[in-house]
């Protein structure tokens, strides 16, 4: 038999994985893309930083503990982009396996808690799941709005579609939807419309 | 006036640097360096795994933010390798002045906030502390015994001076202390001893 503390250290060293799955998000500087390792650090501080914009008695702690688990799914499943539909209705079974395996690697009433607390933030039902999810789409569009869209260029996302997949953070925090919808806004007046390879 | 928002947002924005930092501890997978922030998730998402060996009435979420924000001042004073005792002894100052700069982006109230948790876990006095010290010191030994020592070779550490550095851990968690020390004993044994860059 394994010791409890033998599973937890299986679990940590699989996870490890998620430095290796590269989403399509520049870090701030342009250099490169971010890891999920590191948008999971990011955006679990960054839930950290921004606690008094979550509706009142939004439990932060859990808000913090769902976002540094949200993305070890992508450890089997891998990232999809938000904008890719086809690619993000494929996945849902693939990230329900993987949370099944991973979070199976953990002792017994611990993977319950933590399978839990993913589906959660899944399921978008909660006002800590809510809160989550709308840090977890708010922290991309930082990133575009400081590289001035050049994910967004470059992978042929439109205007319509950064306002469609993201408005719902106005539901969460209408002062969070406000700052980055008049952003967007301006990045993309004047601009001419280009195809996009997710119409 | 800048609003609270932006401020925290210019903060964010600043430590996403933490992406370009790189440390001495090789992926579970050998295949490059880990990035500090990729470490922050990491560790942090391991308090979350490991609070049952802290000891009791450690404070869980504050451990886990203290992680969080434990390497933000590497922005400025880069990573510095715990065997290397001239570049830690020298880079205090720098980690503080980074403090000073880094933190007090933040809106004031959040600024000292945030400076005290730093200067918390620097000082390693409380539980909350101790914990997440040994926790910062505990998943890079993991590392490189998933690795075979693979990043102590290269770099020239030695046995004494893993034991040295790390024994530590034991004042904050026999348990997890024991579990390393057996195997950094295993993977040692036989070993020539070959002169260490740091002696």
């Amino acid at each position: 038999m394994k010791s409890d503390l033998q599973c937890q250290i299986d679990f940590i060293t699989e996870i490890d994985a998620l430095k290796s799955v590269q989403r399509k998000t520049y870090l701030m500087d342009g250099s490169r893309f971010e890891t999920s390792a590191e948008h999971s650090w990011a955006v679990a501080t960054l839930a950290l930083l921004l606690a008094e914009h979550a509706p009142e008695g939004t439990k932060m702690q859990r808000v913090i503990e769902m976002l540094l688990i949200h993305d070890v799914v992508e450890v089997d499943a891998g990232d999809a982009l938000l904008y890719d539909e086809a690619a993000n209705q494929a996945k849902a079974e693939r990230e329900q396996q993987a949370a099944t395996r991973l979070f199976g690697l953990l002792p017994e009433a611990q993977a319950e808690r933590f399978e839990r607390l993913w589906q959660e933030f899944e399921a978008q039902q909660t006002p800590e799941a809510l809160f989550a999810n709308a840090l977890d789409r708010f922290i991309p569009l930082l990133h575009n709005l400081h590289t001035k869209g050049r994910a967004w260029r470059q992978l042929g996302v439109r205007y319509e579609q950064v306002i469609d997949k993201n408005q719902k953070i106005g539901k969460a925090s209408p002062e969070l939807w406000q700052y980055v919808k008049e952003r967007i806004d301006l990045l993309f007046a004047g601009r001419p419309v280009l195809p996009s390879r997710f119409d």
